[in-house]
């Protein structure tokens, strides 16, 4: 059995926001060496998303708007995790899109569908965090 | 380490639909030949699921109308992603239900709890689509 | 390829509540002398969830109240799953929160990022449940 480890780090400008890692993850892939096997990419930070949907700007937007109204950042005094804190909503949001996906290797590369694109999601962001990309197979 | 690649193939012909697949996974176990491994099962749509819950009719009519709920699909000029499409709720309510299901394989079976039922989740149907099974183990 | 497969058994006295089984899953690991692997760790019954979050008082607390406002417990005469049984909400509060979660195994232990913790989640409480953990790797 192979395996490989590696870690994505982000730097997100805004509280959130979206990054295609797709082309990362075959990176990976294709430096595992692995023919037939697995791939696990998750987010390691609580506040924060690995998932698999469209690379299209609208279908982003409209994310981040659903995510509003099901998970309100405002007002912050609503969460009581939100002593010293104001990010309660982010650990919500998160739950929604998910912590991680687990992605088929099929002939050394990722076994996607034709519109399935990997994305960070970033619910709290302005400082550095981390992904991680675990591979096993043969 | 033994692996199998499958597809599922769908039509569902209303725009939602849940289908049990547990069988058909089972049989890709079977068939695989592995005794002790994993087993990952993923739409490879982006308006569609795999998720495992209860196989009842009451249960599913709930999901339908609790998913229409959080993300409804009218008015449709609601959604950035609509134009040209009307699925953008699909791509919502597929978050919820989830891309994938992870199932261990113990004794060459699938290692479920005794009501825990495989079901594709439909959301924008009315087309062929498809979802994967990929099997490593021993 | 090593694995190794265990249960974990819950009586959660009340209808919600969430258990931190961080270490338990740590002793699964050291016990399967996996040194790379992956770790499947889901709830075996469909009104509970196994997630990945913070292991915070006031967190949960919100989670608790969150999934209440998506998800409403009563009146349990609002879904038609609630024919002789009154769990409907909580077979969707865990598609909210996640049947699964899948964790690398690096070195011999879990691969968690800094504030990383495995809960299991319950929805439907107050009777004995379980949690599967299956390992596989080398």
């Amino acid at each position: 059995m192979r395996s490989l480890r590696k870690e994505l780090w982000f730097h997100v400008p805004s509280r959130r926001g979206f990054v295609n890692i797709t082309s990362k993850v075959e990176e990976a892939v294709k430096e595992s060496g692995v023919m037939e096997g697995l791939v696990l990419v998750n987010a390691m930070h609580i506040t924060a998303s690995v998932f698999i949907n469209d690379d299209e700007k609208g279908l982003h937007q409209d994310y981040d708007a659903w995510l509003e109204k099901l998970a309100p950042h405002e007002p912050v005094s609503q969460y009581r995790h939100n002593v010293g804190e104001d990010n309660a909503d982010a650990h919500m949001k998160r739950q929604i899109m998910g912590r991680e996906v687990v992605i088929a290797i099929t002939g050394g590369t990722l076994d996607l569908g034709p519109w399935e694109q990997v994305f960070y999601g970033e619910f709290d962001g302005r400082r550095k965090k981390r992904a991680l990309i675990k591979i096993i197979g043969e």
